[in-house]
């Protein structure tokens, strides 16, 4: 098996989206130029939600306008989140090569937040994908609440199995598998992954690790070991948990940028570089960060 | 082998040592009382060192006869850290019952930080020890810079097998490995392990990870799959890391009880009551904690 590592970059995306302030176009475009040229290939650019929901993505037409003039989009993908066939339509538009379509495997979760049942969601996305593909535009799944629901608390491998499936028959290239309150723990990522293998090509997943508490690496690197090799994360680790008071969220592209270089795993990334991308976006929304070794790192390359 | 694990408390002497506020000695004591109720039954309670040296330690005597006096040592085992003989005349007058003593297996690290080689670390240690247990006074050994030295950088494995195994000849039951600079990686804790499984008895060894590049749980998780079983942690990550400014040390108990209590691991630890001694002593210092299981946990539980 490889020992190489894709990393799909969610800091201006699922990132920026959880932070409070919101933050100006052109050093959204600048992040991402900055990622881009630390190595990072895959970078979740937008996504095309309602405005009035999501004010911190009100400017995803031109973010993605400047994003395809100005970077090389042969060396660049840019998937853009699309909750529906409306932002699909934005999406299509623009010239979008690639989206990304959620669900969650937990019925009230997805009530929460879509309004809809696991099952109503699937009809909504079949629609999406269908038109989608239809336009040449690829796919990337995310499937929510794997490890656990904020609200239905431990979900039932089958379960996890049966949306999976759901979401790999809609024809999407990749499955990005999300522990969205951060709650996973390395037995667990063991035993999920052991029955994913059973049924699917484990090479079409990714694991989408939350650091709510502070486990992300130990889930990473087990995934890594079970056969994993394409991971999200988010520079600086950006983005916060909603559903924990002060607590983070994804873990950040720093931390896990250090763990497979420390072993001697590739992932085409300059570290000096992505530490200069993550101080960039860091300095613009004036706060400090919540990864540890982008900490550490930092304190031992400033001069005191 | 039994899954349970036995968790070091050195909080109140290795995390407070090093942070930059001294502590009043009511507040350690009550502190160690608050950990020892949360279920922790060994904790590290101060160091018999020169005051002028590192004075957050000057009420080591005050301190061990307050905790002598009102906790029952029989319930609740209080090594004292001693770098001489000097010092294990102090603790001998208090009739401390254990001590703990250390080394490196780094020549530049002992000769910066106390003024000795390894081999005349020895020498050192050999005196003290052997008055230790003609004291019947137990021992529990220290090796820094296992996985890596800030000035040598990486260390051979055949120097670390070298200097456990003249530590194991001094006497001690338990030798801590630690991960002074915390650089260590799940790869490099495998290594080392099964090395020191063909030479040693596992049972005696313990690890004392930091959590400077937020590695410390993927390390611990993996300690404990190698089959180590004893871990030493500090409440809320108390102390920091003195080779990379604003960097943390200690990987906090916090966090190391959350793994344990998701892998279904016994630590004989109640949550709640831990981190109501770590809120206490963070209140005591004024900051916030670098753990993040802490401050996850802390947002779920406190009312908004």
């Amino acid at each position: 098996m490889s020992n190489k590592v894709k990393l799909v970059e969610v800091g201006p995306r699922d990132g920026l989206q959880n932070e409070k302030s919101l933050v100006d176009t052109k050093v959204k475009f600048e992040f991402i130029k900055l990622l881009h040229e630390a190595g990072l290939d895959c970078i979740e650019v937008t996504s095309f939600v309602r405005p009035d929901k999501i004010p911190q993505m009100q400017d995803s037409a031109d973010l993605y306008k400047m994003v395809a003039d100005k970077l090389d989009l042969q060396k660049l993908r840019t998937p853009c989140l699309v909750p529906n066939l409306k932002g699909l339509e934005k999406a299509k538009g623009l010239g979008v090569k690639e989206i990304a379509l959620f669900t969650a495997t937990s019925n009230t979760f997805n009530l929460k937040n879509i309004n809809a049942s696991v099952d109503e969601s699937f009809i909504r996305l079949e629609a999406v994908a269908k038109e989608a593909l239809e336009n040449d535009i690829s796919i990337r799944g995310y499937l929510s609440t794997v490890f656990g629901c904020p609200y239905e608390g431990k979900i039932q491998t089958e379960q996890v199995l049966r949306t999976l499936e759901k979401l790999m028959k809609l024809g999407v290239y990749e499955v990005s598998l999300g522990d969205t309150i951060g709650v996973a723990n390395p037995h667990q990522v063991v035993a999920i992954i052991s029955e994913i293998k059973k049924n699917f090509d484990l090479s079409k997943m990714a694991m989408h690790f939350h650091d709510t508490e502070g486990m992300a690496l130990a889930n990473i690197y087990t995934s890594y070991e079970e056969g994993i090799r394409v991971f999200d994360s988010s520079a600086a680790g950006l983005g916060g948990c909603p559903y924990a008071k002060g607590a983070t969220g994804n873990v950040a592209t720093d931390d896990v940028v250090n763990l497979f270089e420390k072993l001697n795993v590739e992932t085409g990334v300059d570290m000096s570089k992505l530490h200069e991308a993550s101080r960039f976006i860091l300095e613009h929304l004036k706060k400090d960060s919540v990864s540890k070794f982008y900490n550490a790192y930092r304190g031992r390359h400033s001069k005191a």
